[in-house]
């Protein structure tokens, strides 16, 4: 570290359970890749974020391995994701969180890539805050994420209701939508329906009070 | 378009002078590569911006092209700039317009990415916001830009005042240069020191004004 500044994440998991190293070391490199690698709060990567497990096989049970290690795997996926969507939550000056799936993508690699895009997004996070259900914001990082899609095919949820099919625009209740996003949790959710890539990512809304904490913390 | 929300730029650039169509073109787009590219607000890139210029040869002038269009180039380019940096300075919010300056880097389009993302990085815009001379916040941006570097032998500079030498902090008075960083234009300077990319990228702080005008104008 080079300024006491920076923001870091220092995440330490610990186990009782006892697990063959390799197995563990591959199953939380799975299971960051689709928790904390798909946090957003602003961009602004940290140069020294870090994660470790440490198992001390204490509760002597057989040694868990790839071979039967599926239950210890969704576990661990489940913590890490617990975790993330925690970390999202306490963004700084974060009133919500925002969960966004991306499913029938090109690839896996173009769905986080457009998952991130949308959960980064300052004007997507500022709408967020305002509760508006601004659709176009979402869709226009989709047309600047150079991610494949067929703007026929395109379909985008907000709150979980429709608010576009097959690339139309469908008439919703604006207002009744606007007091649903004011949730703990806003989700959207874009399906391309041109492939079988899917991911999640979560970040948080964009507040005055983020600007606040971000520009006034020294004076 | 698809939603009349989205930020859209429209650039119209117009001259009397005859110039041959190839040359215009080439010279366009370099001045446009250095300006109009160089430009970030809130990273939200709109699908539908444009730039065109139009020449209707009315100065009677001798054909301007590659072989004597050096002036009508720096006169393009210092065009392009100027509209960038209003630009940028008009931004949703903006009080201040943020000059990035990077240069020594490995290559042009290295300069061009750290000057891009240090420009367009959430925790610097804030910091300008709050007059925060943190040289933190910009050097973590280059730790994460993937740009080749060699932290020995980085120079940092904020409002002309150097904070960084050979990768080293330097004592400054930190009340004096927060007071000289509320002038209506912040310029960092990042000097790599490695190589012989060179690029300027504009952008804006980021204030609660913005969050406000893009998560309340619905209401």
């Amino acid at each position: 570290m080079i300024h006491p500044d920076l923001a870091t994440l220092l995440s330490f998991l610990t186990t009782d359970a006892k697990v063959e190293a390799g197995f563990l070391a591959r199953a939380l490199k799975a299971a960051v890749d689709d928790s904390f690698n798909m946090l957003t709060i602003d961009g602004d990567t940290s140069t020294n974020d870090m994660v470790s497990i440490m198992a001390n096989g204490r509760a002597d049970n057989d040694m868990i391995t790839a071979r039967n290690g599926r239950m210890f795997r969704e576990a661990l996926n489940r913590v890490c994701r617990y975790l993330a969507c925690s970390i999202a939550a306490d963004g700084e000056g974060a009133t919500r969180l925002i969960e966004v799936y991306v499913d029938g993508a090109k690839s896996r690699s173009q769905a986080r890539k457009v998952a991130r895009l949308i959960a980064a997004s300052a004007l997507v996070k500022a709408a967020v805050h305002g509760n508006d259900p601004n659709w176009g914001r979402v869709v226009a990082v989709l047309g600047r994420s150079g991610a494949d899609m067929d703007e026929g095919k395109l379909d985008v949820y907000l709150q979980g209701e429709q608010v576009m099919r097959s690339g139309s625009p469908l008439a919703f209740d604006k207002d009744k939508l606007s007091r649903r996003m004011k949730a703990d949790t806003v989700s959207i959710k874009v399906c391309l329906n041109i492939g079988t890539g899917i991911a999640i990512a979560w970040g948080c809304d964009l507040s005055q009070e983020y600007v606040t904490i971000n520009s006034d913390y020294t004076t």
